[in-house]
């Protein structure tokens, strides 16, 4: 931003400070700490090359089996055990390199979830490249009454995607083909499999991009990110893939193929069936094709940090922003001072912070459109007039795509850090914005009360950040170590909280194994029962993703 | 728009071609030809004023019953009939004002469409005015095997909204609260029958507007707009209702509620139940509360008026308006050469098209956004752009509101236009952009082979226009009159055609009477196998809104 002169503002000289965020560069990327990305790069690559899993197994062994740390749940007896002759009919269909058997190794990256915390036993992966080999599969499976786990990415959060005992995996990491794009429309069709980052750099090239972005877009695909409703960085600004889904190619546990890859924008022809398998977490059928509508790639992008004395004033700030930058926000996240303290600790070690003054609430904004000058003037008058109703305390804004990284770095360095920190109690919570940070201090008084929260006590950080544009609270607790104690502490006081503010105790992670059995904290029992009806509907036998998502 | 030269441009001077626009605002509104609006206005009044209506009723008696024009329909022998017994119980819900029973004059208003094209033969409506009453009303019903038609605003275009033989009419007109309205997020909870346009003005005082605009915003309701999907004029920038809806209060045919009426952005918890109620047409139950996004109402709206000399240079314009607009492009309209000669001939006769030469196409770009200079500066650089590569011939920017409705009035007064040049074949049909035009081509050829169109003869005009950034075709064919010959030389050609090029039937009207039968040409057969599957599963005795919407 050339000229840009703000009183109090500091516009960061990426030369001079170059040292400064050397470290943070070095740490992170845009999308997620390095960390978790080579973890997510690593089961891609494991999936290709067995030899190479070995250095991996040896830790993956050490995950206990989700079966262990749920006794309630019970393996269902009406699913069949696999028998040769079944692999037999799956070798029939498939090519042996696209069949995983035997080899406790081999089948260890789809057993287990990259957040290490579930872990199946499955004993058959298979990898069809077809919706026809889907299909047979899946007919094939329902008619024998094998338990199936469809897997895209393997990057969910909530257990949603691994198998509990010995349901066959069912992997889309062979359905990778962009099938056709229309830069008239913006609507683009492409294979179940495809990596999120792939699509959003092949569009780039074309001008647009794709209308969703999370952390972990380098290993999960878009199959993966519709069936579980994904939401993410750009949902304030482009919404929810229920208004930007065009159409799916859907295999239903039957083996029906449910063709509605449509690529219009408009049609009113019968109940919108596809919205059901929007969010429905592998329970319904197998997500094989996705027709999506892209929105053009803003020609201008920027980023600015700003300190923040008070909740009130992150709200008033959020307020302003839509009022003054209306058709250019793109992203307005916030984490509060707690967060900043593990980046610190934890990420940028000895480093000095962005702002010089430390605040309790800290916020990112993010705005991109078709002209620059245009861009930077609206944000300059918004951020003048921030300042000069003392709505934020200080500032910087971004001179180049590097600082802007940096800047996104910080925010999306909070989970990595609060990783680094302890074992951590993740929610991921929705809620009208203006008691959203009401639960981190309802929450951190209760512990303190508990006596378990402090120096040298069993927690030692709580924190909130989150997309205050969507209303999305990611409130992590990191402890010492997992203990039945501290859960019943926090369970399921958080989810009883969220529901008396009206909120929904799964914003955006899903429900899976997690949460299927809280979902009563969300959703009336009529609303349950009907969705109860759906599954019967669909899939009879109860095949798709057994002992998630849905209470008993 | 301040010192905005441009070549070719003509900058409309309001003061001196006032003369020139002042017929075309007489006979038009922004939103609907006025004589559509007086109808829509004159039901609202009836339903409060029975004395009001004999003048009414007197045309309306004309309209042949829907029964006696639809010979294959028969009443559903599984229906009971009216009894006195039924009555009572109603009279014990309601209070008597809400209840219209016996006075067909008071009855017609509910049972005719406002189009005039549909008239079924309810003998009693009833107008809850809360949901508790709703839900009474309609376990009651279900337990008597009584069918019902909900009904909004009564402005649908396919039949959807008025019984075929003896339904009970549920009007939602008496549910027209505001719950409540959220300024930090822009949510807003109302009642299903609160009319479109007074939510928009609500919300224009706080700076709001509702994502969605159409005609008919005077009198249609938001339950309606819901029930039906409603598309129209915004879509192109605020997505559609399976984006904004947040939230859904509905009343099963059971009678029970299904209490939705969130004001989460984000929630992952289950299916999404509520979609499935977005354009489902009173077939699934009735919305009796709605919570959806609003966004921002902008500062600055301008509108241009431009001639183009083919449907590819239409089809260039708006490849560079999405490219160059981007943000602020928040309409993209066109019409045909017919459409300005119907226009002349019944709506401005005599007067002067704002454009000196006549073009085979004509757009209306509507640009909105936070910054007037901004916006004023983006659309300047554009037309530009156009003039210099010789994509369009010439155009008119609108200097200021008054002139900007005078252009959408333009557009608006086409379906008016029409309806008074003959009795009008409408169809409503979206596909990939670039064969759009080519359907309105190849049925004016189709037409002219069987020696059916031209002057003096059964066809008089065949005209397209309609919404290019949706992809949505309104194709109206004019005729002397509905003729059985006429209506099977288009139909189902039209449906095959847009088969064939991968579009749907309806794109935004729904299909309501008019379109169940044509449903195969949208939808496989497995997708209507599971629709009709939730039907019986929610309806189970198929009272809600019957011989509509799905196929036998």
């Amino acid at each position: 931003m050339r000229n840009f002169v703000l009183r109090n503002f500091q516009c960061l000289s990426f030369l001079s400070r170059k040292a400064l965020f050397r470290s943070i560069l070095k740490n992170h990327v845009r999308n997620v700490g390095f960390g978790l990305e080579r973890k997510h790069k690593s089961y891609s690559t494991l999936n290709q090359d067995p030899k190479a899993a070995s250095v991996y197994t040896h830790k993956n062994a050490e995950v206990s089996f989700t079966a262990d740390k749920y006794l309630n749940l019970k393996r269902n007896p009406n699913f069949s055990e696999l028998t040769q002759e079944d692999i037999t009919f799956f070798q029939s269909v498939l090519p042996s390199n696209n069949i995983i058997v035997g080899n406790e190794d081999d089948l260890l990256p789809y057993n287990i979830d990259w957040m290490r915390k579930y872990r199946g036993k499955s004993k058959l992966i298979v990898r069809p490249k077809t919706t026809k080999q889907i299909s047979e599969i899946l007919k094939y499976c329902n008619d024998r009454r094998l338990a199936v786990v469809p897997q895209g990415g393997n990057t969910g959060l909530v257990g949603g995607g691994v198998p509990v005992f010995d349901e066959i995996v069912i992997s889309t990491n062979n359905l990778n083909k962009i099938r056709s794009f229309d830069h008239l429309s913006g609507s683009l069709i492409c294979d179940g499999g495809c990596i999120l980052e792939n699509l959003d750099n092949y569009l780039a090239e074309k001008g647009f991009m794709m209308p969703l972005d999370l952390g972990a877009k380098g290993s999960c695909q878009i199959g993966g990110n519709v069936a579980t409703n994904a939401g993410g960085l750009r949902l304030l600004r482009y919404g929810s893939l229920h208004g930007s889904v065009l159409g799916l190619e859907v295999v239903l546990p039957d083996g029906t193929v449910l063709d509605n890859l449509v690529t219009l924008r408009k049609d009113n022809t019968g109940y919108d069936i596809k919205q059901l398998f929007i969010g429905s977490e592998g329970t319904l059928g197998i997500i094989a094709g996705v027709s999506i509508q892209t929105p053009r790639k803003p020609k201008a992008v920027n980023v600015v940090l700003l300190g923040s004395n008070s909740f009130e004033k992150v709200q008033e700030t959020f307020i302003r922003a839509k009022d003054e930058l209306t058709e250019i926000l793109s992203a307005f996240e916030f984490w509060d001072a707690n967060s900043v303290k593990l980046i610190q600790a934890h990420i940028v070690q000895g480093s000095k912070f962005p702002l010089d003054t430390n605040y309790p609430f800290y916020i990112l904004i993010e705005v991109s459109g078709s002209n620059k000058v245009h861009n930077d003037e609206k944000l300059s008058s918004f951020l003048e007039n921030l300042l000069e109703n003392q709505i934020v305390g200080d500032g910087v804004v971004a001179q180049d795509e590097t600082q802007a990284k940096v800047i996104w770095a910080i925010r999306e360095g909070i989970p990595e850090a609060c990783n680094k920190a302890g074992s951590v109690y993740k929610y991921d919570l929705s809620m009208p914005l203006e008691c959203m940070y009401k639960l981190v201090e309802d929450l951190r008084r209760k512990l303190m009360d508990a006596g378990v929260y402090g120096k040298d006590l069993p927690i030692n950080n709580v924190i909130g950040f989150g997309h205050i544009g969507d209303g999305n609270l990611h409130l992590n607790v990191s402890a010492q170590n997992y203990t039945p104690e501290i859960t019943a502490l926090i369970e399921p006081w958080i989810y009883e909280w969220t529901e008396k503010h009206n909120g929904s105790i799964s914003a955006e992670h899903g429900l899976g194994l997690m949460k299927a059995e809280y979902l009563r904290y969300s959703k009336s029992s009529s609303m349950i029962n009907i969705m109860k009806k759906i599954k019967k509907e669909l899939d009879p036998n109860g095949i798709m993703n057994p002992y998630k998502f849905l209470p008993d």
